[in-house]
């Protein structure tokens, strides 16, 4: 998928909510476990409730290997369903890879070559540490991207990411400005995290046109108002996700009919900033 | 496996070698391709033929991941192999894992927990740029190990893992000093390239006790005479990778005899140098 056509797929669906598919067998309802793959019902029954609002998936890939190969195949048949909506939704396979260039290759195939893996996600999400060859077998599949980790939202970003040189430059700083220059906007998108809002701006002002994947909204508290005001360009530029405050919004029969009202309710908020910035 | 165990085993073997299981489909002799599953079936013959000079074996999952539900059946088939001889093989995941501290959780349970994936591990490779709640899921199995990555052996390691602070201290010399505080040289290791040989003596000075696993060896230029000279302490501290050298010897028929060759070429290299130490 383009940039042109998240954009487009984005003022259609007026929303630019992205729902983390971590789906946890330990917080599913209770009355799904009987099923032949509990987790796979789960995610068809959450896509189905919260598709209208929602412009992309992303499955957090550790909870399906947590499972083994059982966790694999739920992964596969999420992926199979999703794919009969593959116009209207962007997807995402939530990895944070990256290792030797010989070795990125072959994730590049696991995600995005389903001749080799059986799977065709659009994106996935890459750990800079081990810099440019670690990073760019990513971006040589054409309409794929490489979502690359900037500055993220759990605590211990603190412990590396703002490691600074002698001129206050931070690391994530230093990763936005050099890994811009393997990729492109139409190629490459960033990690941000919510918990980070105040530095959306200065984000920004290193990658002004690349999309942004925010986390941290939700259960891990950011405010998803804040994001757009700091974070918001002139293609939307953000894709907001939110994860355990979608799926785990009820644990009874009603979790998808709770997940469709909690994804409605973000999206309606996400409508009146797009329509402020004059998007739609 | 405990920090002693594996220092016992080193003496037993009189080696330090770890063989990367690499095992690429379009690089095995082509004579394999025909049976059922070319990848277990060509890993199980390198394990047998390598066996007696090896003290760990490290599948790279992104060989394995790159070939869908299938790769994962054959690492499975491969990892039930290898259980056989727990008692004197080192097992590695090298998978470079890292996320927030709940998504970090369940990729120690897909690579240490047999209940939870069916694959059990001794070690995993770790990226650092999450912080501490990204690594320490890794740090709460008992007799199991994360091995963090300090200093890549690859090109990309200039990029970032050389950013320094107004005192020069490169970023990876601040992931060695805060992340032995989250562990111990009794569950945590380190990477560090062999490419790299003279920067070992730095890594020593910051983390005197810890095993540090090396690639980089053969195919990618690491010379192993360096790294012993600088990298060995007084537990040996080295498990020193060689994959592609080892596993592509041959393509031909000989293949497994080539691997042997190679193999017991480099142990004996490897008792001379725990000979010169005094660790035999």
């Amino acid at each position: 998928m383009t940039r042109i056509q998240l954009f487009e797929l984005i003022r259609k669906k007026k929303s630019f909510l992205c729902v983390g598919l971590d789906s946890d067998l330990s917080k599913i309802p209770s009355h799904l476990l009987s099923v032949e793959d509990p987790i796979f019902e789960f995610n068809k029954r959450i896509i189905e409730a919260t598709l209208p609002y929602t412009i992309a998936y992303k499955p957090n890939l550790a909870f399906y290997e947590s499972r083994g190969l059982q966790g694999m195949e739920s992964l596969r048949r999420t992926m199979e369903y999703l794919d009969k909506y593959k116009e209207e939704v962007f997807t995402i396979a939530d990895a944070k890879r990256g290792d030797i260039g010989n070795t990125s290759s072959q994730y590049a195939k696991a995600i995005f070559d389903p001749e080799s893996s059986g799977f065709s996600f659009d994106a996935i999400t890459v750990a800079p540490y081990m810099g440019e060859d670690s990073v760019k077998p990513f971006l040589e599949f054409p309409g794929k991207w490489a979502i690359v980790l900037a500055l993220t939202s759990n605590k211990g970003a603190d412990d590396f990411q703002f490691f600074s040189d002698a001129h206050g430059k931070y690391l994530f700083h230093k990763v936005l400005e050099t890994t811009q220059k393997w990729g492109t906007p139409d190629n490459m998108m960033y990690v941000v995290g919510a918990t980070r809002a105040e530095m959306l701006q200065e984000v920004r002002n290193i990658v002004p046109g690349h999309f942004l994947l925010v986390p941290g909204v939700g259960a891990q508290g950011g405010s998803f108002q804040e994001v757009a005001r700091y974070g918001m360009n002139s293609t939307c530029g953000l894709l907001v996700n939110a994860s355990r405050s979608i799926l785990f919004a009820s644990k009874g029969i009603d979790f998808a009919d709770m997940a469709e009202k909690e994804a409605r309710s973000l999206q309606k908020e996400m409508e009146a900033l797009l329509l402020g910035r004059g998007l739609l």
